[in-house]
């Protein structure tokens, strides 16, 4: 099959041809649970830059190059092409989302339900993974598409989208009405989650981004209010909510100082639930006794989670904004990405 | 001050003039923490309709007419007349809604914020109530009203509104997208529960309802799915449900067979909530072990869902039907209720 | 291999001899992640007797005898003796118990960690079980014993055991220091689930039972209120809290009035927990409402849920009376069983 | 009266003599629902050192010394002396312990049962306490005794035990059979929080203290696991749980180097609960990510949580070392704190 092959790393991103398109030998069922997925989109992802340059080999790749070659992609859906002898109730044509981590499924984590605690395996960051024709896969990593879906349209909630759902569907289950959710950062992840947070409660949804173009976004998905982060967003907010803070604060950025002003936006016995990353939360101890505040991280959802975000995609309850480049272009897309040229998710198709 | 007196029972209510208008001496400031309220609205409820046919003498007034002369009206909004000299943070004037049970406030119940299960006087049923023209309650009893509603488009809010508010919010802490949520009965506390449903989650919502004006009314406030009660609604519920049920099932109803139906259409490990109520629930436990259900009684909600009512309500995200009628009028709105000619509820004003 | 084999239904029981040994082929791994267990233990259960007098047959044979001969036995622990050429982390000889349900691993229900809602089999009910040499399983239900336990000891845990624990570990969630758990029925079942309640809150429990030897075990296990089911035990229950009854009810028993007393011992907003089974539950819809009580179903636990009580067993938390009999010697168990002549739980073993 | 008046800082806590005995007026009822205790046991605590030597200072007399004179004292235990006229339920002569914060009861906070996060007064803080014969709270402080304790024997549990308990309670409403819950530091609180562990889940309590002797009394009041603080208290949690870390981290330290060790013992996916306080909490946002991890604030508990830990103390599930001084001893009593010199907690003592 054809694949885009990663074969160095990039240390500071100036390469511009990170990707070699090449034939390589198809995917094969391998063990009786195995699922070869023939690609209709995969998401490009800042992740995927940051493989490039190299800020995942000290976790993935600790002996030096011996992950490369890499096939990148975390972020797929497509077609159900081949299925090993025992998966049951799932056809070939089938069209459906692929979970990123391909999890035991024995584990105590994996048998409550959190996949993504046990240990396994990360399609495109530690093996092969979608930028290709084909990905192989397990029956536990397929979630099923609604008919009203196309594979290359939802590629990016595989992975973006639902560590976004994940994020706010915690912050839904607190939430009541007449309380306030702030969302730092309408981007990529913000954008799913400002959607998921309307859908799913009643709270009024505070946005804050320093752009007017994702601001004007924000409102147009249904945030109720939309605060300019222009060095004041931390009174405004408290302005908003009579000078308490919001109950639940969800920060996608999590870097150049939104920490500090999260926590500054989480009212007492809130949550401040941390999704994006870059800095240190600096935090005395004295505050989080006084204010009796939660600190949340966030991971990716479980396979559960996929199939009720698929859910909201399928009523038009979350909308993803795509930009389709050809397999063969992996590298423009990367480089747009990398750029700050794509508005909304870059996805591959075939 | 005027008011409607109710001085006799009527076993089989025929008399039609039930409640008197009378002048009756103005309630006074007794406690330090009491509050009187000017009468604004007062809702006309069927319960009002037990109380005059002796349902509720047994449980109220069992040594025999003790309770008469009595002023029925258990859903009061208004404007704040005069506060006893400790209360603090309600003015004379301020606009409110007052919650149907006076609480100590000391009790266990209380301070876990379950008012209503510890011990307390409820206005219009066990003492004076609504329909007048002031209404002596307690600070703890007040809701301030945001400055969008009036006083007499919310009275009934305080409690058919809170009852059916209370077991929608206790269906959406655990319903997911994907799921489904029956509503049995679109009535006057079912169209409060559908609106709350629809805010609170995005489970698919599910409105059964004997009525076609009932379902095209459910229909426009949002339900996702109709349901006609024609003895098949079960078969449908289970129909578009894949099968299995719903995850909830809220009845409104709860008589002339809507619980074993309702149980019927219930999900394994799902919920069925009984508001609605009239007939006795009969299950075999071993369906109960088998399916593990759970049926979860629902009473009038706290004071602090109340405020969370009247913030959906301040953001048009849920809407009241009401008929006003004069305070003077009172008989002939408790005889329109009882003829079954009021859409929506009717609300007496000064 | 030897099996004690069913080969016909005895509506009356009084056959006295209704399986016979059997020299029956071995099991074999079929599928990759089949595990096949060498049986320390087989728990002899009431159900056996109900399979037997054909209490199961509309549900598990509805077309007439196909599902005999059977080989009965659904509480199952021994030694791994062969393992699927997919499977990992469990070695032959591995000291195992068996959870009951057989799970795909991949529905809805699964992946959220509730096995026992989602497609599968019995073994022991639907199809071959333990009362035999061998017992053919999944990877998927096989839970490692720690190094204190001998199967023979724990079999029962796999069904009875794992069925209390999860009923006591629902109430636990909710039970606070200063409130009171009833335990109705200090028998099998009734008897771990004291133990956990007690290993996993603070509550006070009081057991309900006509035997005063059961009471007397209560006492023993730490029960810390003992009540003769004489008549009077609602009563005694109220006079034991205060007159309101207890935040959490769990019926072991399920018949002969133990309903409706469990729900009148139960207070206003708790839960009755409904694990026994035989009689309807009735209720009034208006009860339901005015106390706001649930009332909650409970099946046998999750996988993960057995390894949290071989964790309590493993630490001496919950201890179980077994009395042995030889595999060659099932109907002499089936018959005392049946007779009443057993003392904690009946064991097979090789 | 006699109380134990502090009339200036000192900043370096040279002085010794911090407070005086003075005669001072005694407190009056001045709203209905005053309530004045006669002081049988008041709690030396290291909040007291602080406030003398003017950490609070910022917080509490920010404009400068105009809060002085203070009697401090905010564990108070006693009888009650005189209620104010609508004090209903509580009589003169009753024992009772002191909830710490006297709140308004109507605001949001209060009515959902979160007192402490509402607004208010905190006697021995803000305004007098009970270093003094006689206390004037308000009836919502009032927390009846059980029998079986004495004021004397229970003032500490009004503060620092409240607190403990609702660090361990969060935990204990999580924490499985099987799991794993470290306490770091087993003095004044982590004592009580052992304890509280131990009687309301089945976790395995790793307590980790560098004191040999809280270990051993660690040890006898039940912590499962000891392990010393000597600079390896890490890698012992991790080799103690697998290598994963524990799913609850208590740490009732908070400072030298505790918040990042505590952390570090923490599980993927567990939490992390700050009580006690000095340093600052530091993490990278990549690995709240990465491990899902939560860090939870906790305030002193609510006064339905200090019925509940009363209720373990009548059961004798928690008890506490007291040191017992004359009021007239108070500045020994804090000298002897301030050196360390007390195992257990102070009390002063009429």
């Amino acid at each position: 099959m054809k694949a885009q092959v990663l074969t160095r790393y990039d240390d500071d991103l100036r390469a511009g041809q990170w990707v070699d398109l090449q034939e390589v030998p198809d995917p094969r069922i391998e063990k009786s649970n195995d699922v070869i997925v023939r690609i209709g989109g995969a998401g490009v992802c800042r992740t995927d830059l940051h493989i490039i340059e190299g800020v995942w080999r000290p976790h993935m790749d600790p002996s030096g190059d011996q992950l490369l070659p890499l096939i990148m992609g975390h972020e797929n859906a497509g077609w159900v092409e081949a299925v090993g002898k025992e998966v049951e109730g799932i056809k070939v044509g089938d069209p459906v989302i692929v979970h990123p981590k391909i999890s035991g499924g024995t584990c105590l984590a994996c048998r409550r339900g959190m996949d993504m605690h046990g240990p396994g395996r990360f399609p495109g960051l530690d093996c092969n993974g979608g930028y290709a024709e084909f990905l192989c896969t397990s029956e536990r990593n397929i979630v099923p598409l609604p008919k009203t879906l196309a594979p290359k349209e939802v590629a990016p909630y595989a992975d973006a989208g639902l560590t976004a759902y994940r994020a706010a569907k915690k912050a839904t289950r607190h939430l009541l009405p007449g309380e306030s959710c702030v969302v730092i950062g309408a981007g990529g992840l913000g954008h799913i989650g400002i959607q998921c947070l309307k859908a799913m409660c009643a709270a009024d949804v505070i946005v804050v981004d320093k752009s007017d173009a994702s601001l004007a976004l924000a409102g147009k998905i249904g945030a109720d209010k939309l605060v300019k982060a222009d060095g004041n967003e931390v009174e405004a907010v408290l302005a908003l909510t009579g000078g308490a803070g919001a109950e639940a604060v969800i920060d996608f950025v999590g870097e150049k100082g939104t920490t500090a002003k999260g926590l500054a936006m989480t009212r007492s016995a809130g949550s401040y639930y941390v999704v994006g990353y870059g800095e240190d939360i600096r935090v005395p101890t004295v505050d989080m006794v006084i204010t009796e505040k939660n600190i949340i991280g966030n991971l990716v959802g479980t396979w559960a989670e996929l199939v009720e975000l698929m859910a909201l995609a399928d009523r038009g309850l979350v909308e993803l904004t795509t930009v389709e480049y050809r397999l063969a272009d992996a590298n423009k897309a990367l480089q747009d990405l990398n750029a700050g040229r794509i508005h909304g998710r870059a996805v591959l198709i075939p």
